[in-house]
């Protein structure tokens, strides 16, 4: 059973971009805009282990996304979850069908030699929302 | 002399909303969308003193917020920063201009009776961006 609220799955399943918060090595945090992909149970996003989003998921597993609904600014879902593995993407298939759904191409074109190309896999455990009209930006729900 | 790239002001003076990371309670990651001004220093948020975002600045001031570009999803600044003090907003100045440059209205019209609102201001110390055209996403820069 999965907590994100069924209202929101669609969010999930959509090409907008989860801004992912972190926490750095001095447990500040830190955020930008990721790919993303939702299977029905689990967020997964792609990485490189040269990036520091994945030093500090290896160092604490907390991470938060929040995703705002591309068609309208006042709708967003927040999941704050736990990294439970981290997944190498030998073959780049998890990259590769990132490509596919955010640029519609069969491969992701920029993999560098030398990248070692991971599957950050994210355990949702909670999840803050807000959905209004974009005329009533304030009427806030499970906040 | 701000830390913000020159190159990135855009972003800033944009009416792009800036998802704002902050430390919860247990030293967790939480981040959602936020409307926000920038006045060439400091970056300025409003929020309700009933608002866990308003609890967290109080508790840990470090914070860090990821703005994309709204033309070019493959362009977006992150600044981290403290908030140096949080002001009253007790005559709405701050949030009515707020709705002005996000809503084009003279006034916010959802303030409610109770709501102690005030505004957070952000220093902002450090920067990571990255800006490339869009069928090139994986060039960084600074990060």
């Amino acid at each position: 059973m999965s907590v994100i609220p069924e209202e929101y799955v669609d969010l999930l399943q959509s090409q907008a971009l989860a801004h992912v918060a972190t926490i750095g090595p001095k447990g500040e945090p830190q955020t930008n805009p990721n790919w993303f992909h939702w299977d029905g149970m689990y967020i997964l996003l792609t990485q490189t282990k040269s990036r520091q989003k994945y030093h500090n998921v290896r160092r604490d597993p907390r991470v938060a996304l929040s995703i705002v609904d591309p068609t309208n600014p006042y709708r967003y879902l927040e999941v704050r979850g736990k990294v439970i593995c981290v997944d190498e993407d030998k073959d780049l298939a998890f990259i590769n069908s990132m490509a596919k759904k955010y640029l519609g191409l069969d491969a992701f074109l920029w993999h560098l030699p030398g990248d070692e190309r991971v599957v950050i896999v994210i355990q949702p455990e909670h999840t803050t929302s807000q959905s209004t009209e974009k005329d009533s930006p304030l009427e806030k729900k499970g906040c």
